[in-house]
């Protein structure tokens, strides 16, 4: 069996790597070689994506931006999943919104807008909002907070979405699996601490998540999704509201590598290949840090000697400000002690400087 | 980094797949291409050894039967782990033996024999014996049960150990790992069920492990030993004897992919690589059963429904009679859970005639 895989980052990495003990051969396609093209059984360059598509049984996909092309042409051929609509609606934030809203999920309040300057006065209705570009905006790029204190500066002149803003409690997230047939399996939900828009670290299983699996089966069976998706929730006065969902493996999702039986990755492949999906069981609490902006070389004794923990290394060509090098999955007999080796982990990859690797 | 591996079979396969998340180059060097030939970063035919060794920083094994000018090169550079006296001692049973007796480790009784003629004698002298040639045996291979009805029958003259039969109740092993300063880690032993010298399944933990993980370390300690090593033992009356080591990842621990928090091949590799070795822990009970002469690819459907499994495929060119194609490891609440899975996987995979697959 082939399988394709659109984008050749990390994610797709993590699934060739996870999945290579199967019987599939896997074929990655991108317009430049990120880490997975490396260890692919063959890559292609996005001119070739017919070829691509031809030669493989099913193509899935590890980035929501994705060449037109590609998409339909794997679509036309029944090969695409999750399918074409899950991934069209994650191109364009005011899509996403909308399908939401109109299918009675619990979202923010939002405003679609023709132009920053539209944006920025709707937002200023709110009062306190965000500014989201509906294109092309991933780890905290191209939004804007705005209060009554902000000033217009002049943003280009492309839609966005206005969110009110939610001065949540929390943001946690659950990684689910839908297979062809309807069956359903979710992992545990973790507790995610974001920093500039970035997740620095989560933490699972949490308490109180009936809702969020509740929304999950209910927004896959709508898609009529087949893969693994990741959803952001808000939890806000006990209530859960989605923040965006991902048609994808997912970084809050990494910690299924550890202490779980089966991962993300794993269960994705098994859903996209046709394969029977199995009920994940969770061995022990788990978590992870990103290892952003930053070489791990020289820690890598340090990490391991702490205890508890596994390293993810992406093999990324360059080490830059803000960018995923890799993840250390932590995990613990507990939350708390899971929190704590977390906090140790912090400070061997950050020192106190965190918030200089993630500008 | 860079590490060679010499062998490119299922073992070196595994350390390199669940290595690739280590900013770690894995080279491979083999007279034929295995199956990690096909996923190593480079491949080396064995008239490149020279070239193979200076380019890894370390250089380890994946089975014993290892191309002389190999080993020895890589020695006097420095870069073998485990050392070139673990791996000897394995080229000849009659110096493992001897090793094992003159430092005082719990063995059968034995005796060298120069000939076929010469074992045969002295197996007969022990009653019930099992005659083994020094050199080129394994999975049950050039192995002969004598007792007072057998007959000589004219075998290759080639050295032979006669070991006194031993009506052992179970066969058990440990996986243990040290590092280069002494550092000693051991996974839980577990109960192995072998069939016409080739293992069909094993389960994590048992019970009364003191004197393995005690001759494991002592053992270890003894050959100033860097990475892991499998033990087999006889549990006869309840006194453990040695049958053989393995001075590399051993069969009888991949179990440790499933369930454990850190695997037998990350254990090896970081106590080779000089990385710190890890405490593995044990979230639950786990076992695997080889996939033995037989193709899964239509079964891995009713393998995975089965729930508790994880399948590994060694991606292997051909399947054959008693060839190892790959294992399914499988988990649940207690080693009894684990063994009523395992008979169902052993229905999936061979009926009830698994003795076709072994011959």
């Amino acid at each position: 069996m082939k399988v394709g895989i659109i984008g050749s980052g990390q994610l797709g990495y993590m699934m060739i790597n996870t999945m290579r003990r199967y019987p599939i051969e896997f074929y990655v396609i991108d317009d430049n070689k990120g880490p997975s093209a490396f260890i692919a059984d063959k890559f292609f360059d996005v001119s070739q994506y017919k070829e691509f598509v031809d030669s493989c049984d099913y193509v899935t996909y590890e980035f929501e931006h994705i060449d037109k092309n590609i998409l339909e042409y794997a679509d036309s051929k029944g090969k695409l999943r999750p399918s074409i609509k899950a991934v069209e609606l994650k191109q364009d934030r005011s899509l996403e919104k909308k399908y939401l809203k109109d299918h009675g999920f619990p979202i923010a309040d939002y405003e679609y807008a023709e132009t920053y300057r539209d944006a920025f006065n709707k937002a200023k209705n709110f009062g306190k909002a965000v500014i989201k570009s509906c294109k092309g905006g991933y780890d905290g790029k191209n939004q804007y907070f705005i209060d009554n204190s902000s000033r217009f500066e002049g943003h280009p002149d492309i839609p966005y979405v206005v969110e009110k803003f939610i001065d949540y409690e929390y943001e946690a997230s659950i990684i689910a699996v839908r297979d062809a047939n309807g069956k359903f399996y979710h992992f545990e939900p973790s507790f995610n601490y974001n920093q500039n828009g970035i997740l620095i670290y989560n933490i699972s299983p949490i308490g109180n998540t009936i809702e969020m699996i509740d929304i999950a089966k209910k927004l896959m069976d709508s898609l009529e999704y087949i893969g693994v998706m990741g959803i952001e929730y808000y939890v806000v006065d006990g209530k859960v509201i989605i923040n965006e969902y991902a048609p994808r493996v997912h970084n809050t999702g990494h910690h299924t590598l550890t202490g779980s039986s089966i991962s993300q990755f794993e269960e994705h492949i098994l859903a996209v290949a046709g394969m029977n999906i199995v009920r994940p069981d969770l061995f022990v609490p788990s978590g992870i840090v990103n290892i952003i902006g930053t070489d791990i070389r020289e820690k890598i004794g340090s990490l391991l000697n702490l205890g508890n923990t596994n390293i993810y290394w992406y093999h990324k060509n360059e080490v830059r400000g803000k960018r995923k090098m890799g993840h250390v999955n932590v995990y613990g007999e507990s939350y708390n002690a899971v929190e704590q080796k977390i906090r140790e982990i912090i400070e061997i990859l950050y020192g106190d400087r965190l918030e200089d690797f993630i500008q």
